[in-house]
């Protein structure tokens, strides 16, 4: 780890997105996502299942106030992951136990869209939320609705199935940017509290836990950086470093010994920096991951970084699937054993792309090495973006490769496959989760050091660093013409990369290759116009994934593409396609060469073997983030090739 | 249906196999099998789970002994599928619902071996086992250890869950081979006397249930072919009659309202004449669909039996794994839907074939077709065979087509897929299904009527039928050579099932044939003689099982073979076979000329398609039944075809 590599992404309210394709999905947050999501929270939208989130804090608000009068507050069980009408007492807490975090994420995408348009009413609908949500604070900061509404003397009893950490991590993390958008410190004073609290309570010769599920550590790097105090580095940290202690806390809490490595789910089989693997949940893995990276940066801590490259390095080469989407099964959302990318059974999980890019993010900004941007490219074009409808009214949680709707209908080992997209789930994590990735993805094109501005995506947009005004234009996605803009008051190198899938590429001005960016000296304001050669391709997954032998997928730049029952027939297991086609791009498809094997006509399963006839047919993809977009069909990334 | 079609099979007394192929098996069941599985009955193996089963027995003996003493007796809570020594209480009853069945499974197959060897130490053991277990019965003729020791008064309380019907279904199957092999009456009385309670129980203005687990439908007829008492015939009818009626007993128990089909699991969800696709429980299904057969013969329903029809249609054209094996999903140990045949994640359960071959030999009772020998022979030399070791010490209940031994380590929704098989479990259906299925292998060879003696399987031995003395000399397995000698005393005919693998045979006397048989006119003492050509092939899978798409298995006359590491080396998915190979039979190979792609040694998983290099190799196969008796390895049935 070198200190002079380090660079800094630039903060979402100096950046100013103008991309004919992000201000299109910038558009559909602010206009049908964030609007939706509000009445959501409210409980407002007809037919769909009940968040109960604003209710909660509601409810905790009337506790924290009739505990201030001094009037008796009735306690109910701790006991359940969901509680709803049916199972618990209508005045109890209602929902996940991590409910309360929705609103948290909702308000951190409504900072990000406040940063971009000043928008009165909306920040108005905000500050009404955040009065709810302070309302329900107790005294010394605490601020769960689960804890508060049913019982709190057993606030912290139970951190690895609770989410109070979690919570807290969501509020902190809003507040920032809530603060960071509008000067406001309401809520920022709320989780500062909270924050306080939490660093009296954990450490050494305080309570020895951590987080079930992590996000506390990240939240607390960023309250570190706002506020400059260390003891929430200090208690990150320590999350870290006590996770995965023998004999385990988990197991202390409830009593038992484990003997063998347990708690995989958690990340918490064994120390964070001795972990070479990435198991277990992949959200809260890559959380974890984000969250060392965090502090390796600000600490120096050469173990900690080094473990997150072996890690990233887990993930990318082993874990990741070509539209980088992570956690292969959903018993657990976990990662499975490497090389195992089962397309049909895929969990991949929007939620954990988002996360994903956070880790990329983090890595870049201790050493940029394209790769790692390259990873935050895939996952964004492809996954993340897959997640949301066209219209932004409806969600993907699990991103497959391979659909047949009639397995995610009748095979059990395929019912979180969904063959559309849903509306608001009453565990809403990742539409809000994409919210707020999508209203700050101008924090993930560039980042900036002493000696070096670093364009890592090429959106189009003005970006205030602290050395130099860029502006990008870009047609990256269509031409893969590129052209930047940089004004700078002092002598600076300008790295842009150079995108893995690009294998010819031109600039206007000279340059060097290091670490996959192409490199100049820049003084003053100068221009530089970039062209990556842009065309459809085949991309074969290396054969150690058993799932993909013989198959091939299609590319164009950043995007993987797709075959649909709607524009290729049923059966696209038929299909195979020809490993010397010619590509077209036509009518928003990319055509190419293929065959389609004739469906078997014998009753019987099995005959002597014979070749199968296959007609020639011309194959129509499409970008895979807009699948399922056209009703219940088949889909499928990965192609057979007749050689 | 057509009486004069209708044949019998020849019962096991007039059965005497001398095959080398078989009495090998034979021999492995009764030196090893069945003295193994009396020790574990009375928990005397040590290092495996407990049976507890003779345990239970003796429990209920005593509970007997005190209730006819006027002593007082405890009640325990009949509340779990599973009861051990930490979950209950030390004199409740241990082990699964259904472990009563285990040693009627047991019982029926020393039954079916002292009709073959007299054996006076092995009578004299079983003996014993029926006292004990005729002590545990109740005065009203009930017999179930569970309710016995646990609780009298919830007796057939929840016929969904529990297994009383079913464990009387084996009690009755062993009682009547037990009767037959020795005239000892004792078991089989209380086998009568049992189902005389249950007939006064069930039925129209009795208790209206029906079994959640089938199986006491093909004992009750059972019952009255031996007896003639045509209640039994009537309550089994019942108990089809009732299923899947509206609303359902199982709700009206449970004091519920199911709105949509449910029950699919116990094939409840409609009644069973108006089912046309297998569904749930796989074993449960066969064991419905055999009884169906059974009733539908005996009392000429012609409803009944055009549902058998269609339901064998979709379990062979649709459900079939080539090896036989049915239950594509270990969700229910179910099956899947159409054509959803997933090697790796199957669970093709043993009992499930063995419960198949029930169905296929009363089809073909009931109407001679070859294509239900077929079946028999598919799932007789493949799935059943494969489930036991070759030291008859070990036994898979689950059979796949493909095995990657990390992934049954890694990958929870392959924790079924056992590797290696496994010693006696406490959930041990398959063994001893297993083992009376074999010592009773030679009812499947034969079937006779007044004018016609079929010839099913071709297996050496000596068949006392009715009208005619049959000695089967068999080399089927490796020449395809078979000599028949039919002695018989009075004019009739021989039908020779051509099996259809074999497309060239031929026979030394002139032949018709008829429905996939050879069939000559025989009188007196005739001897034919058959050579079926035997030889390896690859075999297609139907296009419309997605997952053989571009594969090929190979097979050997009645046996598929397949791919073990041991003998092709770690990544079994990187061979393919030459559409054009010569095969060899070698030192118990079948190799063949094939192809390996070189493993890619790129780290990242993506890149740019390129062909493989791909080298010349000499595949091994070895027949599926054996695979897994060298130490846990990769295991596929299914190849790439290089065309």
């Amino acid at each position: 780890m070198n200190e002079k590599n380090f660079s800094n992404h630039i903060e979402p309210g100096y950046i100013k997105i103008s991309d004919n394709f992000w201000n299109g999905k910038l558009e559909l947050v602010r206009k049908e996502v964030i609007p939706y999501q509000y009445e959501a929270l409210h409980d407002r939208v007809p037919g769909a299942e009940k968040s109960y989130c604003i209710e909660n804090f509601l409810k905790a608000g009337e506790v924290i106030k009739k505990i201030k009068e001094g009037k008796s507050v009735p306690s109910y069980p701790v006991d359940k992951w969901v509680y709803n009408e049916t199972n618990c007492d209508k005045n109890a807490f209602h929902g996940w136990v991590f409910q309360d975090s929705d609103v948290y994420k909702w308000l951190e995408g409504v900072a990000y869209l406040l940063m971009a348009y000043a928008d009165d009413n909306l920040q108005k609908q905000a500050e009404e939320v955040i009065d709810i949500i302070c309302a329900a604070q107790m005294d010394n900061g605490y601020l769960d609705t689960l804890y508060i509404i049913n019982n709190r003397d057993e606030i912290f009893s139970n951190l690895k199935d609770h989410h109070e950490l979690y919570c807290f991590g969501h509020l902190a993390e809003a507040a920032t940017a809530f603060y960071k958008a509008t000067g406001k410190r309401k809520l920022l004073d709320a989780a500062l509290k909270f924050a306080d609290l939490i660093c009296d309570t954990f450490g050494e010769n305080k309570i020895k836990g951590y987080p079930g599920h992590e996000i506390a550590e990240m939240a607390l790097v960023k309250l570190f950086d706002l506020t400059g105090k260390k003891d929430y580095l200090k208690t990150a940290l320590f999350f870290i470093n006590e996770r995965g202690k023998k004999p385990y806390y988990y197991d202390m809490v409830l009593g038992r010994e484990t003997k063998e490595d347990n708690y995989h789910y958690n990340q918490a089989h064994k120390e964070p920096r001795k972990q070479t693997e990435a198991v277990g949940h992949a959200v809260r893995a890559v959380y974890l991951f984000s969250a060392m990276a965090d502090i390796a940066k600000r600490t120096g801590d050469e173990e900690l970084y080094t473990a997150c490259l072996k890690l990233f390095d887990n993930i990318e080469n082993k874990k990741m699937y070509i539209t980088g989407g992570i956690g292969a099964t959903v018993d657990g959302e976990a990662f499975s054993f490497n090389y195992d990318l089962p397309n049909d059974l895929a969990y991949s999980e929007t939620c954990a792309s988002i996360g994903l890019i956070f880790f990329a993010m983090r890595m870049l900004e201790i050493s940029p090495d394209a790769h790692f941007a390259d990873v935050i490219e895939r996952a964004l074009y492809n996954t993340v973006l897959s997640s949301m409808a066209e219209d932004g009214k409806a969600f993907f949680y699990v991103n497959p490769l391979e659909v047949l709707p009639e397995a995610s209908h009748k095979d059990s080992r395929k019912y979180h496959v969904k063959p559309v997209r849903q509306k608001w789930f009453s565990c809403a994590c990742c539409p809000p989760n994409l919210a707020r990735l999508i209203t700050s993805v101008g924090t993930y094109c560039l980042s900036e050091n002493n000696d070096m501005i670093f364009i890592h995506q090429y959106i189009g947009g003005r970006f205030t660093a602290k050395n130099a005004q860029v502006k990008i234009e870009s047609d990256y996605l269509s031409s893969g013409k590129v052209k930047i803009e940089i004004n700078s008051q002092k002598k600076t190198g300008l790295a842009l990369r150079v995108p893995s899938w690009c294998k010819n590429f031109s600039f206007s001005k000279e340059y060097k290759i290091k670490n996959g960016y192409a490199v100049f000296e820049i003084c003053g304001s100068v221009t530089v116009e970039a062209i990556f050669e842009i065309k459809p391709k085949l991309i074969k997954c290396s054969n150690k994934v058993r799932e993909n032998i013989g198959k091939a997928a299609v590319s164009y730049g950043p995007f993987i593409y797709c075959l649909e029952e709607a524009d290729n027939g049923k059966n696209l297991h038929l299909l195979s396609i020809n490993k010397n086609t010619d590509f077209e791009i036509k009518d928003g498809f990319i055509t190419a060469d293929g065959y389609k094997e004739a469906e078997s006509n014998s009753v019987g399963l099995y005959s002597d073997y014979n070749i199968d006839k296959k007609d020639p047919v011309k194959l129509h993809f499409v970008p895979y983030y807009t699948w399922g977009n056209r009703g219940e069909n088949e889909m499928e990334v990965y192609i057979r090739v007749k050689e």
